[in-house]
């Protein structure tokens, strides 16, 4: 999927506006189109295996007095959008939410001044961003909206972005940022086996300083934690362009599982984006509930699963990609039978080098990953 | 100051293990003597201002029932780190925890059998960590211990780490995301006016990508949030080594101030990390509670400052560098008084280009910082 220029995102957003234009030109009540972001419009791609936004779409009416606010929150929002992709302008999506805060005063029908809020919180003026991303098939990023970007990336890969070359294989102790917008790096060149998905920053830190990436010819990538759309979509890339095999390590609890859920299919919440920023075909290398066993983890090592965490793994059973597969579905219950959690680094009772000499390479090379 | 060399490392950390060695062979009482890690031993170095660590020593006794399980989990890790560094390992703080778990099983004096684990969470194993650090006078960094590392830095500044050169002016839309010892990277060239730390990623994301540290010849720095210690590390050592200034750019909220204050000062429970970690001639240029009027932010972008944020304040204002500042003073008493906070992203509400165009310029241009 080719990044779209600088133009082509400003013309698809005046597109936008143009068509309410259009509607008041011609007399027409003015309304838009939002495609529906709720579960019931979220399906499971079962050829694709991610999850997308299904048909249905929503008609949003100026003149409807339950959808107006709404409505003009949208076209506020997006002439707010459009007006910093004309000045190049890269605001934050914070820098929105009080750039389009105001109040607006009126009489209402009974003579009686109204004060009215456009926006109270930045729940509301993100889910009109949000409602711009679905109704014009641009994420955010590609909008120039700016916002936190957790991860790393560093290995045998070469980037370029704005008319720089840049080689992850020569930076030393430290590592690549990757941007807001990981479609503003175009990668030019790979040499690499596989892509290593890192869950935890401190291991990856770990990984980068003896340079794993090296010996084991590969990319390591972190999200620390919960990843963000840029690193997702970073994988994604490699994944898609490159065809590399990604394997994400986690501890072995429902947080590390729900992780590698999201870069493998994406999250229910944002499903929209699931074709630009999931891997289908993640492999899961974190610890397993069964490994606890295989690699004799000391008993004092374990963590006792709380409730939330049983919660959490009932939950994951019935996502689609975990209910399909024979090896999650019994993970998941041994884990629920079980309540126990062990974290990645409780290997390192078997010696620092344990990790890095015996586990990660053995998992790949016995293909001891669950899909 | 000299980044050590891993056999000078290597040796200090010998040394302590070989003071107790020697006792054992003279037949003297184990012990070792650590610097004392408490409020009543930090003292407020008026000269250098920063916080330091007193003159104040504990001995630490093996044949004190009270103190021989701490004497016992120091040596413990002391040899563990031993270890990792003679084999080339870079454990995290959390891998050292798991190594050095374990169980010990004795009989007592009455003939019970007793079972007591080495520690039973990473507070015992970071505490010893730390005593470690102030007794041989090395960070846990110098000791090629790995934790996560959250800054992030961009601009006109060369840094040379394993052999590489990375000029930090061709990353692109990226940054280099500075590693979790920062004294591994080596300074080599500065061509930069000052440093700008900024409390917000996504701030830092919107300025990277608008390239303000090009038109403004300056470096970047972000260490989101609460920053780490090798953020702080990289900021001391840019104004020590190259003598820029340092500016910080936060919220106005007590949480802000806060973040300014460790950057200068260090924080009291690490204070024996200061005089490698502060910067005390760094200035404050975030949003002042005199700038809500000087820079007229509309009135619905204040936000009510808890009391948890008040109380905050309160606190700040009885800290030796706040205390002796007139300025801060007043601010930190406006601040109480009237119970408001603002957002940097509030200024935008002049515009996407005010920050960048008029707010900073102005504020370094004009001196219209606090210290």
């Amino acid at each position: 999927m080719r990044a779209l220029s600088d133009k082509e995102v400003l013309r698809k957003l005046e597109a936008l506006g143009r068509k309410v234009y259009r509607q008041i030109e011609k007399g027409i009540e003015p309304h838009i189109y939002i495609p529906v972001r709720t579960l019931a419009n979220t399906i499971w791609d079962e050829k694709r295996r991610i999850l997308v936004l299904g048909p249905k779409k929503a008609r949003r009416d100026f003149f409807d007095i339950g959808e107006s606010k709404r409505f003009m929150q949208t076209l506020l929002m997006l002439s707010i959008i459009i007006r910093a992709r004309r000045e190049g302008d890269y605001p934050t999506i914070r820098d929105l939410y009080y750039t389009g805060k105001h109040t607006i005063e009126y009489v209402d029908e009974k003579g009686r001044k109204q004060r009215e809020e456009t926006w109270n919180n930045q729940n509301e003026s993100n889910a009109v961003i949000q409602d711009i991303e679905v109704a014009t098939g641009l994420l955010r990023e590609h909008m120039g909206i700016m916002h936190d970007a957790k991860g790393k990336i560093v290995g045998n890969v070469t980037v370029r972005s704005k008319g720089y070359t840049i080689d992850l294989s020569r930076l030393g102790s430290g590592a690549y940022a990757i941007p807001p917008n990981a479609d503003r790096l175009e990668i030019v060149k790979v040499d690499a086996d596989y892509v290593l998905v890192i869950e935890k920053d401190a291991i990856f830190e770990r990984l980068n300083e003896e340079e794993f990436w090296r010996k084991h010819n590969c990319i390591l990538i972190t999200g620390k934690g919960q990843p963000d759309r840029s690193t997702r979509r970073m994988v994604r890339r490699l994944w898609e362009e490159f065809e590399l095999p990604v394997y994400v390590l986690t501890d072995c609890d429902s947080y590390g599982f729900y992780i590698y859920s999201v870069f493998k299919s994406g999250s229910i919440s944002l499903s929209y984006e699931s074709e630009r920023l999931a891997t289908p075909e993640a492999r899961f290398i974190g610890v397993m509930v069964t490994d606890i066993e295989e690699y004799k983890i000391p008993r004092n090592y374990i963590i006792k699963a709380t409730d939330r965490d049983i919660k959490r793994a009932k939950e994951l059973m019935r996502y689609p990609w975990f209910k399909e597969s024979k090896a999650w579905q019994s993970q998941l219950k041994l884990f629920i039978k079980k309540k126990e959690k062990v974290e990645i680094e409780a290997l390192s009772g078997h010696g620092f080098k344990f990790l890095t000499q015996v586990y990660i390479p053995e998992k790949i090379s016995q293909k001891k990953w669950i899909e």
